[in-house]
């Protein structure tokens, strides 16, 4: 099939001014983008967005969480109504121009160029239309928890709950979305498939020299937040027997953190990203901390012992320091697996067109997670020089990103023609 | 000399409502005060300050670091020129209602009382005038260093240091004055000599059952932030192996800092009561933290010891983490002694009266201590319950601010009278 493919190069050239242009918006001095969640420099991506959608054809839909959906209508008669395909655009601080806005861009190439092979007749669609989806708040950063506008859309988080969301100055996600005008009240679709590109964010394609990587499954995680409790004294005159140092106690736990993942005998990723000290004084021992802990890893046994040792380190550093401590959120992700099938008709594909591939399973959580709870999801990997994410020295070369949209256009059109959609629903 | 004060009930009732009035500016739910720096809780309580020197007569003159003067004129003839007697409104985030706000309601009730006994000629005043003193900054919550209007007034610190000096905003200490109407340019007399009552933030008082404390000496202290330089990741997919996390490297320091104080030999705090974290995002690897480190001992040696074996963990932290770390920012106060003379002819007065008092050391550096580096220095304490400070919980009773601001009045007497001048410039 691959021979019948119009012009690359042009599509090369769409993929790569999207993924510039969509990089302007919050772009930092170091090169890489700061657009966190219902931002103005979001907004700025999302007004972009609608309006490529409009000058193209597309018919824009925006739903109560900010999640936005470009329509293309492919073929009304076909026996399955949606396919989506989609990623993300806000950022996380100061992050990188490849995370999600490659999946987005990508998407919108995409969905014209089948619509094109519809039409040429070098393709038909077993879809009614094409949905590009531009998912609200992936990242986590601004608002937790992260994946909030697909794990909505998926059922699995309640809008009301969603909303109520606040940010570090206690800005509710409500609003946040109708400041920046996204809070949507559009009915959506539901998609038969759902389909994601993505940037690897870790180092597994470029030691295999494979350009893509088929995802089968996502690692489980538990994101914890502990809350230390100590008291404020002056950390002067205050004997240092009679302190309740809350960041002193935080300290010990962040060291526990990465202990239980070091000493882990199966795989297990751990963190401790972000930290809340009150008062946060030189002058003043710290008397409220507040943890944002992350355990990863690809079995579910895995993150319990880890809950279950952090639970054990939290007590002994409570007794050893006179701090309290507490768990104040727990949020649960599952370890998800892809649609078997679909992956497998996707490798026929892309072996006929003659793009080598490597399964692989992600460990970071990606929208397409939360889709693959209501639909068959795909989710693709491109490379990412060094692993190296979140951050402006994130990397994906215009070759890399040249043939990664071809594999995605190879196995978006397995899935779309009546050849595969067999085996997708098989 | 004590039989001939008037009508000490009124005296403490006037400090009691003077000391609640302050409490109202930045009066917090919990019972506290948070009156930052320069803050409008700060104008509030400047303003209402100015206000009452107008009404009860004294001059008001501001300098160029905010620092409020209210001179009331004593002996025309002394052959002194000036007493000051005064502390601070400024208090930590969240923090109590008498750290600072005694001190300085003690020196504006005391200036009227001293009035009164020389205009009844129970008192014989060596100064032509008392000067009640409120230093901007003392807290160094808000803006760094702390002692700030007091260390620029003894010439310690330059103004235009001062000025630059910024908040964790960014905002500057010359805007911030600016802003509230407090960057003044008055000439304001030098001090003859510097008196301050201040709460004792510490358990000796309690313990020893005196009421008061006669401070012979303060402890010297060395400030430094530490920067951590990590590199940003994201917290799930980069292999644990690879990741340079500074907010871990941060947590080694934390501990440390504490390993040192409790390892010293001699007597030796130690605190960690500030960090900075950026991104700071739950998923993302921190890649820059700033740590704000204090040791405090009453022994130079000690301090320097401390701050190399610092200087080593940082170094083996380094390498253990792979982050950088370099020192930033590095502040060092000397061991200071006050006048041992005044000291002793205040004992004689207390003794004089039947006040209990006991010799004291000062761990928290306060205004007298950059006052005694220009003239001969007091340092009183009172009790703090339980040592507590900076927190709402900070509590002094009204029998012990009694009995603190005879105890004051006694002392300032024995100073201003010319019978102990002799002790004093002895």
């Amino acid at each position: 099939m691959a021979e019948k493919y119009c012009n690359h190069s042009k599509h090369n050239e769409d993929v790569l001014n999207l993924i510039a242009q969509f990089a302007e918006f919050g772009a930092t001095p170091e090169g890489g983008v700061h657009r966190l969640a219902a931002s103005d420099e979001d907004k700025a991506a999302r007004d972009f967005l609608c309006g490529w959608f409009e000058d193209k054809g597309f018919e824009t839909l925006i739903d109560g969480i900010g999640n936005i959906f470009g329509v293309l209508k492919l073929n009304p008669d076909a026996s399955q109504s949606a396919f989506f395909s989609g990623s993300h655009l806000d950022t996380q601080p100061n992050g990188g121009k490849f995370d999600g806005a490659v999946g987005v861009a990508f998407s919108c190439i995409a969905a014209l160029a089948i619509k094109d092979l519809i039409e040429r007749r070098d393709l038909q669609s077993d879809f009614q239309s094409f949905v590009v989806t531009c998912w609200t708040s992936e990242e986590g950063a601004r608002f937790q928890p992260s994946l909030l506008g697909s794990r909505v859309f998926a059922g699995n988080l309640g809008p009301a709950e969603a909303w109520d969301a606040t940010d570090a100055d206690e800005i509710h996600v409500k609003d946040a979305l109708d400041r920046i005008g996204y809070r949507g009240t559009d009915f959506i679709p539901s998609p038969d498939h759902y389909f994601e590109t993505h940037i690897e964010q870790g180092t597994e394609l470029e030691s295999s020299g494979a350009p893509i990587g088929i995802v089968s499954a996502c690692w489980g995680a538990r994101k914890l937040s502990l809350t230390v409790t100590g008291q404020a004294d002056h950390t002067g005159p205050t004997p240092m027997s009679t302190r309740r140092d809350a960041l002193l106690a935080a300290s010990k736990i962040i060291l526990k953190v990465r202990d239980i993942s070091d000493g882990s005998e199966t795989l297990l990723h751990s963190s401790v990203g972000r930290i809340e000290v009150a008062p946060n004084s030189p002058n003043t021992v710290a008397e409220h901390v507040e943890l944002f802990i992350e355990f990863r890893a690809p079995k579910t046994d895995t993150l319990d012992a880890a809950e279950a040792q952090l639970a054990d380190a939290a007590g002994a550093v409570s007794k050893e320091t006179g701090c309290t401590i507490a768990q104040s959120k727990r949020d649960v992700r599952d370890v998800v697996s892809f649609d078997a099938l679909t992956n497998r008709s996707i490798a026929k594909a892309l072996d006929h067109a003659g793009i080598k591939h490597i399964p692989l399973t992600t460990i970071a959580g990606h929208d397409a997670v939360q889709l693959q709870s209501i639909c068959p999801s795909t989710l693709l990997f491109i490379p990412s020089r060094g692993g190296v994410t979140h951050s402006p020295e994130e990397f994906t070369s215009d070759d890399d990103l040249a043939l990664g949209f071809d594999a995605s256009l190879q196995a978006m059109s397995a899935i779309i023609s009546n050849s595969a959609s067999g085996a997708v629903h098989a």
